[in-house]
């Protein structure tokens, strides 16, 4: 019998940050939980990044995962908007790092792609695609839906990531 | 006798951030300590938000600051790179935050005009007139100058600050 690995995806956002948490075990996955933890936006930009990293520490707290994946995404027309998302994405990739997780970063047509089969997925299509693979999974949200999607890809593409760390270990020694 | 503020000023940026921190009592601005917490770019940007995150962390239980001033950068041109420098920024946005601290944010040419008197500064002017206004103070690294230029900015804009919010409040009641 192979132990599960439990994964935690992320999407973040300083509005209202998506999590996820499957299991994976070989092909098979399984839905554990999903959320999202929103910001008040009258609070100034701290004690919004402050709730951000109480939410994820307690998710954290809460599931164990032994791995997690966090959403790449950048805006490309607005460099404002880019450092107040990369602000929240600190904080998202910063949480699972201090617990001592690895963490993975995957670009969001790679997560499209993985989910469904290519670059430019709709919204609806991803949401759907999550019916069918996390059956008792209900995100209430988009962000949770797209925390789903990306522990997704992680799991899909963890294993080769795993082998070609061994095949670069086994080459160097 | 007034009791001494004593603020810290962050000049956040991934491979280096760097911290100020002085007193003011009045006028006067007292020279405390400052230097910069460097990642190591072969690190994951997880590890290195941790680095950043521990050693602003261990500068706020060392100095007990009162208050935080962080530099509101961002690059026009380049998405990406405002993303990356939003992640650094996030980190140092909350980690005073976390203490209980109140963040003010002043953009680059506000810091400039205040302590050169024009908002396009050069970087040696500005060392300069740090040199005059805290002359024990010797900064190693540009960061750390820029952290001392930030906190003084905020020194000279908080009386200000606190007095309108106190106007405001005293309208609301």
């Amino acid at each position: 019998m192979r132990a599960a690995i439990r994964i935690l995806g992320i999407d973040p956002g300083l509005r209202r940050t998506g999590w996820g948490v499957i299991d994976v075990e070989g092909n098979r996955l399984v839905f554990v939980g999903c959320g999202s933890v929103a910001t008040d936006d009258r609070g100034s930009m701290g004690e919004r990044l402050v709730t951000i990293h109480a939410g994820l520490s307690r998710v954290i707290e809460d599931f164990a995962p032994a791995e997690a994946a966090v959403e790449a995404t950048f805006i490309n027309k607005d460099a404002s908007a880019s450092l107040k998302l990369g602000q929240a994405r600190g904080v998202a990739l910063l949480v699972p790092a201090q617990a001592g997780l690895p963490v993975a970063e995957y670009a969001p047509n790679q997560i499209k792609k993985t989910i469904v089969g290519a670059g430019h997925g709709e919204k609806a299509q991803i949401r759907m695609m999550i019916a069918v693979l996390l059956p008792k999974a209900s995100p209430d949200t988009h962000d949770a839906a797209d925390a789903l999607a990306i522990a997704i890809c992680h799991a899909h593409h963890r294993q080769s990531a795993v082998a070609r760390a061994a095949l670069l270990k086994a080459a160097g020694a």
